[in-house]
């Protein structure tokens, strides 16, 4: 059986600086109906950005939803129609001061297809020179290194709690003799 | 300076069946104020599955925000109140048929946390008795198994795409010794 969705009918119930909400009637494979509420998210992109001394960037900030300040890889959305690589340059300038020497795309992935369409660029990055970090004026952001072996251990522990900061580190872990 | 943002007013903007959206006006550790778009999730649970023979199992269905069908570790939202240990036994029942002789938590992450409070509880099944799967009516579910090796390979090709599947994976592979 072919598993697709139809959308029979839209209702837009919120447009957001972030994320907009719209609420779908659909017809499910066997002719019946269901409502499938979707968050849309322009997309976002996440840096796995390695130091020369082996350490691990990462940025602590207050998570309003979450209610609190958590340990993550350096990240931001996508503009719309923006390049995923173009943006992973900026957003880890920007928040860490930083500049990438070196980038490559490691993976995207949906962080939660079942609520939402937001896709997560995953990039790796190395040979990075010192700056300024210059975080958007609604951000507050402290700038942390690791070795991966820690980063390693408070996975373990569940002391990083952010989807995408796990996903980041698990794969250089695994992968990172051929980067 | 504390990193935390106190909230200033709510506005509730929807209530859904899965999820409901509120915005929220917050105060900076500036002093300035900002808003907040915040998806409300009852949270999830989803489970790395292991059979005797020592492959996963995963469960592909279509996802309309995705608007494609994806492969994934079985999975499901926590009732409110309901114990996520209790919820992962019946998620696997329903979507693959395999009762759980042993299961173990590993780990609780935030899936989003930019704008949505979504806990997901991951945990580790094996022992597995084989019954029958009992989706929900809304769900059209094909149950498959890999080796955890395949599935590496699948994670590198990009070819899983979600992410709570992804850290379950990659998870797995880097501790499977010691569960």
């Amino acid at each position: 059986m072919e598993q697709k969705e139809e959308t029979l009918s839209t209702r837009r119930i919120f447009e957001g600086k972030i994320i907009n909400l719209r609420v779908e009637e659909v017809k499910l494979p066997d002719g019946r109906t269901a409502t499938r509420e979707i968050v849309e998210h322009p997309g976002g992109v996440s840096i796995v950005a390695v130091k020369d001394n082996g350490n691990i960037l990462l940025v602590k900030q207050y998570r309003k939803p979450a209610e609190e300040a958590l340990l993550e890889i350096p990240a931001g959305k996508l503009e719309y129609g923006e390049d995923p690589e173009v943006c992973a340059k900026r957003e880890l300038l920007e928040e860490t001061g930083y500049e990438a020497g070196y980038i490559k795309h490691l993976m995207t992935f949906f962080t939660t297809p079942g609520f939402s369409n937001e896709k997560m660029y995953l990039y790796f990055a190395k040979n990075l020179v010192k700056h300024t970090a210059h975080p958007d004026e609604d951000e507050f952001l402290e700038v942390y290194e690791y070795t991966p072996e820690n980063l390693l251990e408070m996975i373990l522990q569940n002391q990083i709690k952010d989807s995408k900061t796990i996903i980041g580190i698990l794969y250089y872990l695994k992968m990172r003799n051929s980067l």
